[in-house]
């Protein structure tokens, strides 16, 4: 009975920035540069946008939906919402209308801000929306005519949100309330949505600010590249809020030399995005190298799939930026492991070798989860970095159950099944081998996609591999690797293949290399490897017939 | 109902550093140098401690006392206590005897761990404390003879915790439970107990842990100088055995030459204690420049009471070493606010003299807290920097009632009434504008001036007595005692001294007793200490300088 038990409400850590940072600017791109406001303004903003909503009849628990870029006004979304305890269900611009219309309804939105470019998406859905009472237009310098809409009852974000008050007192809460919705589109079947509380992002919130996590801080300058329709855009929307560091949101401008511009014009210090993204401005870097003042770059944060180490080396070795890889999941609110260069030995006590070789792995477990490796018979594997099982993991920001669609079998007891596939070694670094759905089962062996493609990007001239298993008659199932070359590189199979023999054993090299122009992608970015094994399939692809019996064993 | 409802218990936290961090140290001071062991070491003592006491019967929600030096056994007390569920009642070495038996019996403390050197203090109070069925005696160096001692049911440390298992699984407690208890003697009458609890514990983990707070990492050595029977070290052993980091405890062995050496050769590079031994360690670096190598030290956290500017500059100036001046209480489990340097501005763009500006303030809020300075009619007043009012604190680590001693007065509402008078700048800096009218804080140590007047005008023929503080180049303030007596009556300063030294220990007696005819009243009758104070400064009054190290800690 000793202390005081004020709920753990996002309300509590969101006007912090405003207060201790109010003249911090956070930074839009623009379709002609750039376009500045206060965190003191975006508060009052946020405000404003909360009296909107409730004045538009949401409650507390309501759905609104957001189909935008990362902007301030995203942020002000952000914002209200938790704020007035409405759940803010952030809708991935690339998903496709069928899968839109699906979470929408699922959700029962009641109300979508929509940018101004992502109109006419909305407009060909409308009619398949019977939920949605109205859609508000975020205008920005595209001169769009609001009255040539055809969404019904649209109003300009300015003119929704112009003479509410700029100071209001948000709602008390129960902790366990909810504040956010994702669908995540990773598997079979319908979207499932994930829906975030205020408890849970509170604690992740406060985790990931932790100096051994991506050590946020007020004098950082933060440029999420994740879009905030992605897991509460790892988080943070929340922890910039929390703290008033300097945030530069790119909007729909995300060419790497857009990207790289922002970056440097604004002095951005970390940033945040998929490993395709840092691909794409390290090809950027190498043909410019003069062009781009990278100098107060610090950290990149890269989740969503394995960064290949030959490109963590690049950025350390190039420029003393310190790739930071994550894991995590929408289940996971997203973070579950990082790995920090620094995270266990500092920087002058390991070699320079070991610790890119930590920094290749998915990290050390983060403060308050829990995380094991499984065998099929639910046994907890040995922390050897050896043994490969299927990852479970637990605790307060961990997915229970999904939205309005259970779906007991992705859990057991109270563990989250994640459907990625690892070992944890001597020193608990977590290492992702696969999805459980892409690994290549030879022969009752199984053949991590992830390593071999990691393998072959890291030859010099590739810039895209993605390993597949195809059905084989003898051994199940084998791989076969599609690569893209960069432009103008002539690279043969034999190449490839000899390359990764250096590594791996015959039987675990792919039967065939592919060479493909570029690969299908998910709507978050990833490696869409469900379409290329239905397109192989369609197009009658046979594996050939080289393997003998003594080189696949 | 999307996220688990794991509970917020220590437990989740604490087995992480020997976890992720398994052969750092943990390295004790002892009499004749160091004396070391690993995190992981720590944790399989600190789960046989934890059976033992199961093993002695002692419960979820049992109070075990701690009268303990900063070592790694009380560290493993920490740990064992926090795991199992009991409450860790960390007994203050420096009370007087009459103090010490009252916490002890109010608290009800079954068993107490006791370092070797200090068993003579509790062999003359035993007969006192009837809850206490035994005492756990910590040997180190100095070939304690345990058969010797007079204590009831002693037993040696080792012998107790011998053979017990080296990994347990902890129980699920309720977030809300106890962990720990700490009596606070900083304001008249008997110590009030302040409850600790997992939640709030777990949260104050986290928020010193990150970047704009303490930025405490798996790479720092931490050398912990505050007691860790002082408001749980201020959260700095959870901290460390969350993260994994390594710890440099300084026993009893707290001489500034002696903190220096341990920290120049263990490589430390975060230390937290209050300005006195900062004093004391600049002092000695003035006398022997060439003699210590800290070029690891980064940042000492400063807290009790504020540390001078000039102090502040001096190590930035000499050594680029960061003093990060903190404010709490006990009652805060502790921390309130901390002043970072590079904060609100990073470390370039501010003029280094607006950074040591805001460095000598208390701080900004941490994030979950809510903090205001009010007037007598409980109004806010503005963020003005000037004008002064009380400082009213709440959040979910904030005290709501002491321990079977409410003290309704000392909160309003929900906010607990802090006893410091401040004001906020417009900056959002929290400025504190006297520590406290009536304590005087002597070496980091609250001495309640109203206890000693109370015991001086005990004495038959004293009148009045008015204890204020003083300014003293090292302990900050020391107590002087203005004494009327009655007519005709003749008692000397060594009768008053000898007096009050049978209640207080040493370092708590005046060091000087000034007779006077009159003590000025304020309005309502009450001494008017402010004026005393006044008229001694306007008098000129210089302490006697009679008090020697030894004497005052």
């Amino acid at each position: 009975m000793g202390m005081q038990r004020s709920p753990l409400l996002m309300s509590r850590l969101i006007e912090r920035g405003a207060t201790v940072s109010p003249q911090t600017e956070i930074v839009t791109a623009t379709a002609t540069g750039t376009r500045r406001q206060t965190y003191a303004e975006t508060s009052e903003r946020a405000h404003q946008l909360a009296g909107a909503l409730r004045d538009a009849g949401i409650g507390i628990g309501d759905r609104i939906g957001t189909f935008m870029w990362n902007s301030s006004q995203h942020v002000e979304a952000y914002h209200a919402s938790a704020g007035m305890g409405a759940v803010l269900h952030t809708l991935n611009t690339r998903l496709s209308p069928t899968d839109l219309a699906y979470i929408i309804n699922h959700a029962a939105d009641r109300l979508i801000i929509v940018d101004e470019d992502l109109v006419p998406i909305m407009e060909t859905l409308q009619s398949r929306l019977p939920s949605v009472e109205r859609f508000i237009i975020v205008q920005g310098t595209d001169d769009f005519d609001i009255s040539a809409t055809s969404l019904a009852n649209a109003i300009a974000y300015e003119d929704f949100i112009a003479g509410f008050p700029t100071h209001t007192t948000w709602p008390e809460l129960d902790e366990y309330a909810p504040l956010g919705l994702c669908y995540t589109s990773g598997t079979t079947g319908n979207p499932k949505g994930v829906e975030y509380e205020h408890r849970a992002q509170y604690l992740h919130t406060l985790t990931i600010s932790l100096t051994d996590s991506m050590s946020l801080s007020a004098t950082d300058t933060l440029c999420g590249i994740v879009p905030m329709f992605h897991a509460m855009g790892w988080g943070l929307p929340w922890a910039a809020l929390m703290l008033g560091c300097k945030q530069v949101l790119p909007h729909r401008f995300m060419q790497p030399g857009r990207l790289l511009q922002l970056i440097a014009e604004e002095g951005v210090t970390l940033s945040a995005g998929v490993p395709t993204i840092w691909q794409g401005l390290k090809a950027e870097l190498e043909a410019q190298p003069d062009k781009f003042d990278l100098s107060r770059l610090q950290r990149l944060t890269c989740g969503g799939s394995a960064p290949p180490l030959s490109m963590i080396q690049w950025y350390w070795e190039t420029y003393g930026i310190e790739i930071i890889q994550g894991w995590g999941m929408t289940e996971m609110s997203p973070l579950g492991t990082l790995s920090r260069r620094h995270a266990k030995y500092g920087d002058d006590r390991l070699p320079m070798e070991d610790r890119f070789a930590d920094m290749g792995k998915a990290g050390l477990l983060m403060p308050g989860l829990e995380l094991d490796v499984f065998n099929e018979n639910n046994e907890r594997l040995p922390h050897d970095g050896e043994q490969i099982g299927e990852i479970y993991v637990r605790g307060p920001w961990i997915c229970k159950e999904y939205f309005h669609d259970p779906q007991p079998d992705k859990f057991f007891e109270d563990w989250l099944i994640t459907g990625d596939v690892g070992t944890i070694d001597e020193n608990e670094y977590l290492i992702i081998a696969d999805r459980s759905k892409d690994l290549v089962k030879s022969g009752g062996e199984w053949i991590s996609s992830v390593d071999l493609e990691n393998n072959i990007v890291s030859i010099e001239g590739v810039q895209q591999a993605c390993v597949v298993a195809q059905p084989h008659p003898k051994w199940d199932e084998r791989p076969v690797a599609l690569v893209v070359l960069g432009p103008d590189v002539e690279i043969s199979s034999e190449v490839i293949v000899t390359h990764c023999a250096e590594k791996f054993a015959k039987w675990q090299i792919p039967d065939e290399i592919l060479f493909v122009s570029e690969i299908p992608q998910t709507s978050t970015g990833k490696m869409d490897k469900k379409t290329v094994r239905a397109n192989l399939q369609a197009s009658g692809y046979v594996l050939p017939d080289l393997r003998t019996a003594e080189d696949v064993a």
